[in-house]
């Protein structure tokens, strides 16, 4: 019997941390829960920073997943908008492993070749298939779907071809 | 009688960052410590966000500071390197606002002319002021300097016009 292998996604982001948890078990996907953290935006940086961590530590603590994974954050052309977005990240980084999670990274291409089968893609795919790889799955808004969608990916990954089957029967 | 507060500067980078802890009382400044955190470059980034974490929580317990002061990373148009050096300021503020310290952001130009009168000037300037400043400063390397110039930029400014005496009388 193959044991369950449970991944935690992670979609940073300084305002709204998507998160969402998920199980592997040989070939099949479970949706275990998905949310997201959010910080005040009226308040300094080092609180809403603080914001982020005690949210996501109390996620990980919650659900204590095996494995962590955290979308490589697209670098745009925006510099301020990526040093924030680095800052949340950072965070997002730092509690999974602080709870002794290995916390792999994937790009917003891979995550969505993982779930839609191509490197991009509309928001709508990635809702309709989560629906169908996992059918009990729960999200609200995007960033717990995103987060849903990098957990997948790293199932996708962590075992090489083995859960590949399943995303493209699917 | 005035009673000190003791102020840790902090110049984030993922490779280095650099702290520094000095007193304030009246009018006067004091040199406590400064040193350097690094994180291993052949770890993964997780890793090296906890190694940063440890390394400045262990400061941060070791000399109680009371308020802290990170700079305000200066953006460039590398967006890889303003990513890397984002998801390490996160970690820099987050530590000492975890610890229950205010967090106060300078601008690199504010830091400067906190310490050497303008908003520009070399590194050499800068270890000579600290070193006219706070005669007892030792700092090994630039992060260090630096960051002592960050607590010492934090002195100036936390209570309006209070330090300006003692900087531009040096």
């Amino acid at each position: 019997m193959t044991s369950a292998i449970r991944i935690i996604g992670i979609d940073p982001g300084l305002r709204r941390c998507g998160w969402g948890v998920i199980e592997t078990i040989g070939n099949s996907l479970r949706f275990v829960a998905s949310g997201t953290v959010t910080s005040d935006g009226d308040m300094d940086l080092a609180s809403r920073l603080c914001q982020l961590h005690d949210g996501l530590s109390e996620v990980v603590h919650a659900y204590t997943p095996d494995e962590a994974a955290v979308e490589q954050t697209f670098v745009n052309k925006d510099a301020v908008a990526t040093l924030k977005l680095g800052q949340a990240r950072g965070i997002a980084m730092l509690v999974p492993a602080r709870a002794g999670l290995p916390v792999a990274e994937y790009a917003p291409n891979a995550v969505k070749k993982a779930v839609i089968g191509v490197g991009h893609g509309e928001k709508a795919q990635i809702h309709m298939m989560l629906k169908i790889l996992m059918p009990k799955a729960e999200f609200k808004g995007n960033d717990a779907a995103d987060a849903l969608a990098i957990a997948i990916c790293h199932a996708h990954n962590r075992g090489g071809d083995r859960m590949r089957k399943v995303l493209t029967r699917a």
